[in-house]
Formats: C-alpha cells, structure tokens, sequence
C-alpha cells in the first residue's frame, strides 16, 4: 500500500471486546510492513489496551468516539448516531480520506446503512452488497455475494451484484471472464421464485457483459469450484454461509468423535495430525474472515461479529490488500467501461 | 405395519432410473419382513427389471403407468398428467386406501403439487411441509422443514410449519413439548423479514402450543442439537440442507486430500480408516434419504432425485416405519386436540 494510507478499525464493534480487537490489529501489522491505523472508540479504553502493544502504539493514532452501536441497534437507529459511534466515525475517516479502508466487527445493518449513506453507491448501483471469497475445491476461492447485507433483493438487485461480483472476480482473482451462477434450489428453468427467474432472464439477455453466465447452481455445489462468482439475496446467502461453517465445525467435531472411539484410530489420529491440523486450519473461518462492500465509493471491510484475533487480522489483511490493489477504482473503471460499451 | 398394508413405489421417478428403484425396493423389503409394494410404472419394463428380483417380485403388485413426470416438468403440467403418470397413479393409491404410503423420487414441485390435489391438507392446515431428520450432535435428531415444497411462505405458513413440525417430533422422536426456532440471519428480534419476525411474533405469543418456542436460530447452529424442530420457508430450507451436504462432502474431499499428503498421513489413515468409514456413513445423504410431506391426508415420501440404491431403500424404511407408527392419524388427532383446547 502507498506510504502513509491508513486502516480506520472501530475498535469497539465485535462479540469479544477491545482487547481481540487490538491484539487482531497489532497480528496485521506484523504481516503488513508500514501499514498505519487509525484506531477509533473510546479513548482511555484505547490507551489502555495499547499498553501491551508497544509496535502497534507507534503504528496507530486515536480517534475518539463516545458511543458504540450494539448488536441489536436498529439501522434507522444507528444511523441518527453516525457522528459519534466508533463504527460512524471509521465509516466518516474513509469519506474524508483520511483512510483508504474502515474495518468493522460491528452490526451488519447498521455498517451497511451507515456506509452506504456516508460513501453513497458506485453509478448503476443501487445497493451495495456483502461480498467474501469462499474456500472452494477449484483453482481459485469463488467470490459469494451478498452474504446479509440486503435482506429481501428484487431481480434488478441481483444483476447489479452479479456485475459487481464479476467486476470483483476480475480484480481479485485476475479472471478475464468470470463465471457466475444464480443460487436457486434447481437448476431447471422454472424452478425458483420469480425474483431469481427474472434476474437469470436477464443476465441470459445481457452478452455485452464481461461474465458468462451459468445460469443456477443449488447449494450442493457451492464449494465445487464450478463457477467463480455466486449471487444471492442477503437471507439466503447468509443462511448458506453460516451452514457452510456450522456443517464443517460438525463434521470435524464427529470427527474427532471417531477417532476417539478406539485406541487403534487415536494411534491412527497422532500419526495423521499434521495433515488433520492442516485442513482444521484450512476450515477455521477466522482464516476466512473479511467481507467487503462491494458497490460503494470507499472500502468497507465487515469482520466477524465472533472472530477471534486470527480473524480479525484476516479482516484487516483483506481490507490492506484491497487498498494495495486499489479496488475501488478499478472497480469503478470496470463498470463504467462495460456502461459505455453497452450504450 | 399392520399385514397387507402396501407402500406404493414410483418406480419411474428419479435420476437414476428403474433399476436403481427396484434394486433400492428389493433393499428394504429385506429390511422389513411382510412388507408388500405396489410398483408403479411402465409395466412390461417393471416386469424385466425384476427378473433379477425374485424375492421382490413375489411381494410386489405391478401397476401400469404410461408416462413419467420429468425434472422439468411445471407442477400445473403434471396435475394434468395425473391419472397417467407414475407419480400421480403411486399417489392416487394412497387417495383409495390401496396404499398406505407412496415413495417418489420424481420432481418436488410436481410431487407436492399431485399430493396436495389428492389427498388434500389437515383440517387447519393450508400448505403441507417437506420434513426430514437432519443429523445432530443432540441426543436425537432434528426435525427442519419446509426443505422445498413452498418456494414463498408467509408468516402463517410458517406457523402452521412449527405447529407440524412438532406435531411430528411428538410423534416420531418422543418428545413431550419439543424446543422450535425458526431459521433466521440473526437471533436478534429485529433480525430478518417482515415474514419471519411476524411468524416469531405469533408463536411468542401461542403458549397454548404443546411446543417451546426458542426464537431464531442461525445456520451456524443447525446441527448443535440445541432445537428439536427448525421452521424455514422452502427456498432457504432447501439452500441449507444442500450446502451442509455440499460442506460435508467437501470436508470429506479435503479430509482425503489431507490423507493423502504424505506417507505419514497416508499410514495414519490406514490405521484409523474404520472410525473414519463410521464417519463417511454418518455423513452420507443416502443414509438420511426420506423427508415426508407433512400436513396431508396420507403419507407420502420424497426420495432424493440422486439417491442410489442405499438412498431409496432408507426412503422406503422411512415410509414403512410411519405406516407403522400410524403417523397421519397421530398428527390429525395432535392437532386437533390442541386446537381444541385452543378454542
């Protein structure tokens, strides 16, 4: 990232308190040399949790911010607080450019309200969405969105995110053409809501755009590697996302169930660990954590209400990444190219 | 089940073909002694499929049907098709008492759309519900629906789901007043639509309900074991029992990856490859195949479009067993007691 680009963090939002917040923090800043932070939240909580971070201390500067949104703060309610909640004032640092990205483990409704009002939409977009990539069985992770930022989506909603998630795909995975598929419960013609009938009717139609669409995948397929973008309305893509993880903590809590079932499999076990350790790694979602705002003029970065301080580093490191990268102009570029060739 | 009672079997039906159908039919008769079938179909090829059957050829009745309802059949084309369809004659068995139960591998919509024409919904009850047993780390298993037959619910839909769907964990897992939640992106009240914040509204409020309603639960907590029934509407009940298979399968893919990494691990494997093949049991959909349509005047079972042989007979274990439990006359008089003591 260019010298001197800041990551505004609220550092109060999130399950687990300041002090994850911050050891997540001082984590990204080992990995990213130079990197500088803006922390924002209560001040003296700052300061105090600062003291068992001497690096990340000369790294950071504070902002102050009185309030903090909690988990069941309405948007409508969030947003009458913008000026003075930790997670209002990150949003407000990257609106005034005084940080290239913000990273939140706060509310999901109320970060997305607050961003889209303070950053306002790309052109063409209506809404922004919840966007991560999605460990798959394929060459590359699958880009999913959105993952719970707009509940309910009409079909127009789901062609944006379809192009935005190509636009994604392109810059992050260095795809030319990406694949992208509607989630559906079939993949027959007729089988769905109208809704998802009428957004797949439409991406058929549309071949000036740089994806090619694969028309319905159903979530048995999700982590196949079949295609490179997957688009969905908040609710289910967020359904999905957290019964992918629950499903992959299950079948690794009855595995560990079995192989404690006998002295043979827990022999077998100590001499598989490595490789079993591998893939516990592989599947832990905190080294997934990190959903981006795709659609707006500014970054982001939603982590994990629960993450740990693995994954709120993982947060931080996307959100480093996508500055280094400067995705939200190369996404406001791609799209506007794609507008102009379709007039 | 009681002597003579008969399950009816769409043999036609399902992905997989005739063969698969009789070899997965003639798996659970072996399971099941006294157990007689009506196989339904096109009859001369019934007839030489079962010359490598001669056990189920001898407690079997062939019913002819000259057409099948394909996977992409519209469920309004299929109720034309009725009285000629595989499907559609399996089910009218059951409308004429012949049958005690149909098993179909055949089309969701198609299936939901015949049964609930011909045998009609419970007193009280609007739309029937596809229900199944999902695998947990509880006690017993959970009860979740609807898994696909209802694409959009409203909030009394998924009441009147709820009210099912323990009228069935009463039934089927013993339970005296079983724990519900209704599937949702959050666990805070304002989380989620209009519909299910209404749903949770009614059942807050119901405490004449023979259930205890645990609010909302998130996909992450499916299998925890924490409820005994879990209430969605069909579209995303069907993209979260589809994306735990597709994860459990993908961590099975990984875990062989992993296996196969090194030599260590490789011998590590051998070693406790029979508490890992208790697992892949477990974990294979094939051995929970079977979710019952819930609300109707008769007992029909959806079979997975995919299920191979193991698959189709633990479909037919799961017909035979509610014949046996005398299922839908339980349900009938659960809920008409309650509604009962309601008024």
């Amino acid at each position: 990232m260019s010298p001197g680009s800041r990551i505004a963090v609220d550092a109060m939002g999130g399950d687990e308190g300041l002090a994850v917040m911050l050891a997540g923090v001082a984590r990204a800043r080992r990995q990213f040399d130079g990197m500088r932070f803006i922390l924002v939240g209560d001040e003296s909580a700052i300061r105090a949790g600062l003291e068992t971070h001497p690096h990340l201390t000369a790294a950071s500067d504070i902002v102050h911010a009185p309030e903090v949104v909690a988990s069941d703060t309405k948007p409508s309610q969030a947003l009458r607080r913008a000026k003075t909640t930790s997670m209002g004032v990150a949003i407000d640092l990257v609106k005034r450019g005084e940080a290239a990205a913000a990273v939140s483990s706060g509310n999901t409704g109320a970060l997305m309200a607050m961003a889209k009002l303070s950053l306002r939409t790309m052109p063409g977009i209506d809404r922004p969405a919840l966007a991560a990539l999605m460990p798959s069985l394929g060459d590359t992770d699958t880009v999913m969105l959105d993952l719970g930022a707009n509940t309910e989506c009409d079909a127009q909603n789901l062609v944006q995110f379809a192009v935005m998630g190509a636009a994604y795909a392109r810059t992050i995975l260095d795809l030319e053409s990406p694949r992208v598929a509607l989630l559906n419960i079939g993949t027959e013609d007729m089988k769905g809501t109208d809704i998802v009938r009428d957004a797949a009717a439409q991406l058929r139609g549309a071949s000036h755009l740089p994806l090619r669409f694969e028309g319905f995948i159903e979530g048995n397929r999700l982590s196949r590697g079949d295609v490179d973008v997957i688009v969905c309305d908040g609710f289910s893509g967020n359904i999905a996302l957290k019964t992918a993880e629950g499903t992959a903590r299950f079948v690794a809590d009855l595995l560990r169930r079995a192989f404690q079932s006998s002295i043979r499999s827990k022999i077998g076990f100590l001499i598989s660990r490595p490789a079993t350790q591998l893939l516990r790694d592989h599947l832990d979602p905190n080294n997934h954590n990190g959903a981006v705002f795709l659609g707006l003029n500014g970054l982001v970065v939603k982590s994990h209400g629960g993450a740990n301080e693995v994954g709120v580093a993982h947060a931080i490191a996307v959100a480093a990444k996508m500055v280094r990268d400067d995705l939200t102009r190369r996404i406001t570029e791609d799209l506007s190219n794609f507008e102009a060739q379709a007039a």
